[in-house]
């Protein structure tokens, strides 16, 4: 059995549980409070950082990306990163365009300031940060809302890690309330797409003591 | 024939560069002021950034993961993502580790400050972050160390990705004169080993006008 060490709201561990999923994988989940630096978490990952997966041999893979193409290529079936080259590389494009130029816009400015912050003990969320997240959705959700009507998934016509890299961010933003979906419809449209399968059910069944999460977050009809 | 838009001093660029030479693969090169914002570049990469790969067809691929990962599916003779599976998460592993983790806590607070913000009009460099990757950049060096002296190379017993990636990263950092060589002595033999390739010539040969490499910057013998 597989062994996932994961944070609730990282982004990054929701995009390999939700992979996972999808592939019908089975696996146990444990919560690394990685701001404690745990020294048998180091030597699974001197990075300190979640997610991690973990075999019954005591094998362990670090690195959200790294993860998700060991998983692609031990169960291929159900494709996630399907397709010739080309269009591989589409889904690769787009799963770094939410995994960086997404998490550095948007995620760290308003999940980072507003739930980590706490965790780490370091202080009242900045102002400026999170004004600067929710200014910078907007242009995502645009870009979300272009793909999908072009293409009825992110990166091509069917879902694919893109989709689930998105998703992934996505979720944890609008875990604070903080995504404008009515501003955005065909991206809302998409997100509901995603929000239905079956993959995503536990994603949204996540609840952090002390932040629960708006009353519409986990609801089909958002 | 393939077109590579870069920018000299860019990691990412430079890791695509060593791995089409790795690979013997023919390419055209153009600078990309990706500042200027150019309206043709953002239709290839809607990211505003380099590297982006360009075929004859005019088919443009982004993101410097997608395009060594599309370059390894397309040529897959001298693999450098080789071996199997987990050998592979291995190699993403560590080549995350530096596009990720040494560009923040290293590359943007040294070059990004030195050079790019010159370029960006951003006004001078912080003194502040540049001590800060002055200081982070020893544990850095301590690691490439470890893992050469167990492994041969970073991810194994021979050359990847991952080698190819941190030396993109160092290359910059040393074009700048910043990196303590002497004081890391494994670190140094690896580099040493990396710089006698053929494929990292050209990398050696970049010069910007207005700013020099030091003397040692392309020697063997450094």
């Amino acid at each position: 059995m597989l062994t996932l060490y994961h944070l609730w709201l990282c982004p990054f561990s929701r995009k390999v549980r939700v992979f996972l999923n999808e592939k019908a994988i089975e696996y146990n989940m444990i919560v690394e409070k990685t701001w404690e630096r745990r020294e048998e978490f180091l030597v699974m990952n001197p990075a300190g950082q979640v997610p991690v997966l973990v075999d019954s041999y005591q094998n362990s893979i670090a690195d959200s990306n790294a993860i998700c193409e060991f998983i692609e290529e031990m169960f291929p079936d159900l494709p996630l990163i399907p397709g010739h080259p080309k269009q591989k590389a589409e889904v690769r494009r787009l799963t770094a365009w939410f995994d960086n130029k997404f998490n550095t816009e948007v995620t760290k400015n308003l999940v980072g300031e507003k739930i980590m912050k706490k965790f780490l003990g370091l202080g009242q969320p900045s102002s400026k940060a999170m004004r600067a997240g929710q200014m910078n959705i907007h242009y995502h959700l645009d870009y979300v809302g272009w793909l999908y009507e072009r293409r009825g998934w992110l990166a091509g016509d069917r879902l694919s890690m893109a989709d689930i890299a998105a998703a992934s961010h996505f979720s944890c933003v609008d875990y604070l309330g903080a995504v404008p979906w009515d501003e955005h419809v065909l991206a809302k449209e998409w997100y509901g797409k995603i929000k239905s399968r079956p993959s995503f059910r536990a994603i949204l069944s996540d609840s952090i003591p002390g932040h629960p999460p708006p009353n519409y977050y986990a609801d089909l009809d958002f």
